[in-house]
């Protein structure tokens, strides 16, 4: 009997020839990820210190401040300097600061690999399916023990097939097919299972669209995004420098699944998820044409090259609304430096948009473009619960990056398919 | 008798044949600034709703949101918001907001001109004197008396004329000069004074370095600080597609000062204000060789257009050093395009700058790079003072955009001739 991705990958990483779902199982790991806002500084410092060891391998160690850079007010700039200095205490050379969030610099700096185990302590670390790594979110008591001993104690997810046939029509995106996902299977409908995407959609996105799937899965609950591997995961390695071959991923033909869904990406429109719920989800021309005050294009889910490529393209030409902001942080540094020098970032500025640094800020409601009460954001993040941009009495509505930059182009709510 | 800059122009305003220092008058005004810190929210509103009265000529108020943009909490979310309905609901049309600190604003959009009075509740407003305005920082209660009535109370300035003659050798900029004069009067030596900067080094300086010297007149105190208007100040305004002809104001030549001052360029080397005074100002050379946590290039006193590109310049082809950070905030949308355009900020990136969106913020500790406890900053702001761009255990260095760029080289404070 065959295996799914996720039973392939965990199996390899507990030395066994196969594993089932339902088995907990001992898996080393291959990356342990740590952010600043629930890195060390939260329970983990004070624990190894208690344990009195070292790290079990200081090169299989990833730290990456994010989501306090640039720091807003000293305590979070203590937290970032905290963070330094713990690195450099267990000798972790993989130390990222100010260049952008974790999940973007981890899969450009060759961190995650197809067939790895890769936590982190952050629940979008899911994102590193799209490379074909069994990546996870852990909580900070979980990553002492990984810290310690470089292994995990884990039970096998059981495994959602989701497949996207057909071709989107122009004016839709990843997003779009992440959103319309979601909210099918609604933001508990795959707690602690593995989600595949697959299909000739799929098979057809850009890697920077995969990251999109991958990233949102968590929103399902899902314990991984998986997508299977091939030439397109293997071009994105090879042009980090990284030696191939890597190996091709797919869940075998007659793998086990709990639960198979399939949808047509031919027939999908751009989507909300209204507030303030991710699986609140419905198509933006059966939106309420709210005003909005901000529009922001960024984060691990939303910014990179293509989204403010895509963007660019609509807003050329044209001006964001009077009374509308619309704030663009790209992924990375990499990706800002790329379309720094393709003119991209030149095109949004000149639109209207602000540039700002490569940072988690406004995504968690840290700093760099914070919510007011009353105000409505229409942002290409992934979470839109309340408070999560800045203030309680503030809406978020997630959309693609098209769609926020239709949106503020005309100051409500937006369906990108208007401007094409 | 002749008159001094300040008396020529206040006169004027005042609509007399001339005043002279010391006399009190009413004297009308061409330009009042509010941002968003110390605009609408403090008091003014609430004074001007009890007066119940319109703002005197909503054209000639301009209203820039700089400080809390992008917004780093709900709380300076509000204030933006509230800001930008105070302008909407008294009719200012000149509304900025997200492009950049409110004196750099105003001289890039023909609210500066020679000749005119021009207030603003920023200490820094006097930074108009580049261009030859009685430009002058209020407070509150005075700015709902501008608002009211359009006029303003002053007491007419006593000049002290300071003469850099000479050419600054290679590596000395204005900053540099700025900080010399600073510390050779004190940081209380101008004050309610006004300082004329003349000579063939400041004859010599672009604009860009001309607003650098006036905008730190206020560290001696100074109300205005002046610099006599000549092609290079009406090139810049033609530049803006202003309609010239432009008055040429220099002080008469049997104009009474209260002081002189003369300094020679030729022998000036790179300078530091060291911690925790504007005027505690040396040498970099004489410098205790500190480490550096951050650098930082920006703001309305440093991070113009030439200052980007001087910085770029000594990066290229060099890297921000290991443990330190360099943080650059262009000072205006305009300026950051300029610099997006010819591959500037890519530079400054490339050499691992961080390039944030123009803003006040760090300037004044408020977000986008605030230090912690025990860090050490070189910064191209204007003050120095202790806790202001973030802990109060933090020191910060005032110094050039270069020496700026050279220390975030070698992450210890260091004279950018060793670069050159």
């Amino acid at each position: 009997m065959g295996m799914t991705i996720a039973e392939k990958i965990i199996a390899g990483a507990a030395g066994r020839q196969e594993v089932r779902a339902g088995e907990i199982v001992w898996a080393d790991v291959d990356r342990a990820m740590m952010d600043d806002i629930l890195g060390p500084r939260v329970e983990i410092a004070e624990r190894m210190r208690e344990l009195n060891v070292p790290v079990w391998d200081p090169d299989k160690v990833v730290i990456i401040a994010d989501h306090y850079t640039p720091p807003a007010n000293a305590k979070q700039a203590a937290i970032v300097k905290f963070t330094q200095e713990w690195a450099q205490e267990y000798g972790i050379r993989n130390y990222y600061a100010f260049v952008g969030p974790c999940h973007q610099v981890m899969a450009e700096h060759g961190h995650v690999l197809p067939g790895t185990v890769v936590m982190g302590t952050d629940s979008h670390t899911c994102m590193g399916g799209a490379l074909g790594a069994f990546a996870s979110g852990v909580g900070s008591t979980e990553m002492v023990g990984i810290l310690a001993t470089g292994r995990i104690w884990l039970r096998v997810p059981e495994t959602i097939r989701v497949t996207w046939r057909g071709t989107p029509p122009p004016g839709v995106m990843a997003k779009d097919i992440s959103l319309a996902t979601i909210g099918d299977i609604g933001h508990a409908g795959a707690t602690y299972k593995a989600v595949e995407y697959t299909g000739e959609a799929v098979a057809a996105l850009s890697m920077d669209e995969r990251f999109c799937l991958s990233n949102m899965a968590v929103e399902m609950g899902a314990k991984a995004g998986l997508i299977p591997t091939d030439e397109t995961t293997e071009a994105f390695l090879l042009g980090q420098g990284l030696a191939g071959p890597f190996p091709r991923l797919d869940s075998d033909i007659d793998a086990v699944f709990s639960e198979r869904r399939g949808y047509d990406a031919a027939t999908l429109t751009p989507m909300l998820a209204c507030p303030h719920e991710v699986d609140n989800v419905r198509p933006v021309t059966e939106a309420n044409a709210a005003r909005i005050d901000q529009a922001y294009i960024g984060s691990c889910t939303g910014g990179r090259y293509t989204d403010l490529a895509a963007a660019a393209r609509l807003l050329r030409g044209r001006k964001v609304a009077s009374g509308c902001r619309l704030l663009v942080s790209p992924a990375s540094k990499s990706i800002w430096e790329r379309a720094a020098d393709d003119g991209t970032l030149l095109a949004l500025s000149e639109a209207g948009a602000v540039i700002l640094a490569p940072t988690c800020g406004v995504c968690v409601g840290l700093h760099s473009g914070v919510l007011a009460d009353g105000q409505i954001c229409v942002s290409t993040t992934n979470r839109n619960f309340i408070g999560r941009l800045g203030s309680k009495k503030a809406e978020t509505y997630l959309a693609s990056p098209l769609t926020a930059a239709a949106s503020a182009v005309t100051g409500r709510l937006t369906d990108p398919r208007e401007f094409l």
